[in-house]
């Protein structure tokens, strides 16, 4: 079965690595330092380069099409080089085309706050996409990177949907009709979606789902009542898992260097900065629990393949092919 | 005929593309800017990416072995990105072969000064290769990326000779035997150039050949004293013009932001900042001159197509490959 993890910011090595094998992993979106200017996500991506060099018995790094099929072949574990910001652009258009030729395949637009892209989903306003987004996404759809809407307010989502000439994704995000948050998507975003015939990433992150008691049958309603508003090809998963990651790796995310006071993102004040995970799904390793509920909840074989990671390796094959 | 200029600073625009084309140029090795760090590159690479998207017609970025003949079969100029520093690498080993993935596929160790690497010709004292720059060597060498000495001091330029596994370059430097100047090379560097099985340019640039009087018979003879101690299959061209340039150009080239005196390179205080350049050379229309000019020294043909290109391509096709 194909299994792909649209988004999972975890501090990858050689057993995380090894337990996405042992999870039947086919491919994942690992992300990038989502504050990262071009100069740090040149770091970044050089040292995957080398992680992947030094561990090249185990994965091997996805840019084109045709390296899924391969990947699968020769039983590696498939890495989409992903970040969830438009920082490394650094205002250049320019400089879609270059982190495309250096294999970053997946970019969120913005990253829960305002930027010369459009705005994130915790603003007040939201402007929608600005002049620059509309030239970044058209770059974008023109060398073969995805547009992902994961962090997005719900204008800048609805513009870019509407602006892109290809299908767009959003990696990792739930329904706010399930489980409210700011950072869940309205049906509107999805029917958007499912017309541009885009994928969305339904997330395990505990406080975007209800929390640590959410069962594994819970979570299976939310994918099927998701399914009946997206169809059954335009559902996917992106764990958010973050695996290996500190605290000072989640203040980091929400806080970047834009505020000095603590910020809880899905979080609550007096809560963990990293949320407890529920049993059915806290590690890579579980992925075969999420496959095992939705035959138990009532989807079939092929429902499950693509789910699973079926509508992802089609939609990431489709997307990456420049035009 | 192939010709190949191996260094060309000028600046470019559709009018100097189509200049190249009528000077029956190949292939030609452009400048980035030879102060500018990870980010300032990648701002010109796009450049690059741009302008050749633009005059597609004209022009082609040559990145593989293959795109050599390629180009020859379309009629197109060849672009060859290079540069005359390491500081595009930001002191990040990592950063050679991201670089090498963007197309940036000549590389000069030192520009005049000494850097992370080793150290340029006008240091007084030069201690050679740095443990940095070992690395960079084998890293260089490893993806296929040209390692160009033409700037290096002179234990610099002996020491990379020996620490590289493949042949490498001095794209534009005469020998000091003929033209006294600390940017020339010695008998000695030649020697180690020819026994390493790289490729050495002979320099149009004026200050470098003894000036505007030079005649196209007189550098014709230092062409062939300089094949009398490199043989006939090492030595090429790189004129080093710089077409459309201004006195800025040079002055930042001197003095990038390591000075704030004027520096006058090979030039001499109370001298043109840009000398004149003679009437048989002084711009790419001006390539034929040279191969006449080599029959007329004696050249025969096939003499004649190795210096002009045959030998740069030869060397270029075998060096950008990766092994």
């Amino acid at each position: 079965m194909t299994t792909i993890d649209a988004c999972n910011p975890s501090k990858f090595d050689r057993e995380l690595l090894l337990s996405c094998q042992k999870g039947g992993v086919s491919a994942v979106t690992v992300s990038l330092d989502m504050w990262g200017d071009s100069r740090k996500t040149l770091s970044e991506i050089s040292g995957w380069y080398r992680m992947v060099r030094e561990n090249a018995d185990v994965a091997t790094i996805i840019v084109d099409s045709s390296d899924f099929a391969a990947a699968e072949a020769a039983g590696k574990v498939g890495i989409v080089l992903g970040i969830q910001n438009t920082s490394p652009l650094d205002g250049d258009l320019g400089f879609v085309e270059l982190f495309d030729k250096l294999g970053l395949k997946v970019m969120l637009l913005t990253y829960n706050n305002q930027n010369l892209v459009g705005s994130g989903c915790y603003e007040s306003v939201d402007s929608g996409l600005s002049r620059f987004g509309r030239k970044v996404i058209a770059e974008m759809n023109r060398v073969g990177m995805i547009v992902d809407l994961a962090h997005c307010g719900k204008q800048t989502t609805l513009d870019a949907i509407e602006e892109s000439s290809r299908p767009v994704a959003i990696t990792h995000a739930n329904p706010e009709w399930v489980y409210k948050s700011k950072r869940s998507k309205t049906r509107e975003e999805f029917e958007a979606l499912r017309q541009n015939g885009g994928v969305l990433g339904l997330t395990m992150f505990p406080t975007m789902m209800g929390g640590q008691q959410t069962t594994a049958r819970d979570f299976v309603d939310m994918v099927a009542r998701t399914v009946d508003v997206m169809g059954i090809d335009h559902v996917g998963f992106g764990s958010d898992l973050i695996t290996n990651q500190d605290d000072n790796f989640l203040n980091h995310a929400r806080m970047g260097t834009w505020t000095h006071e603590i910020d809880h993102g899905t979080g609550v004040a007096g809560g963990p900065v990293r949320p407890p995970w529920p049993s059915w799904f806290s590690r890579v390793e579980h992925f075969p629990n999420l496959a095992k509920a939705l035959r138990e909840g009532g989807f079939d074989d092929i429902e499950v393949e693509k789910v699973m990671g079926g509508n992802w390796r089609r939609f990431f094959e489709e997307g990456f092919a420049r035009v």
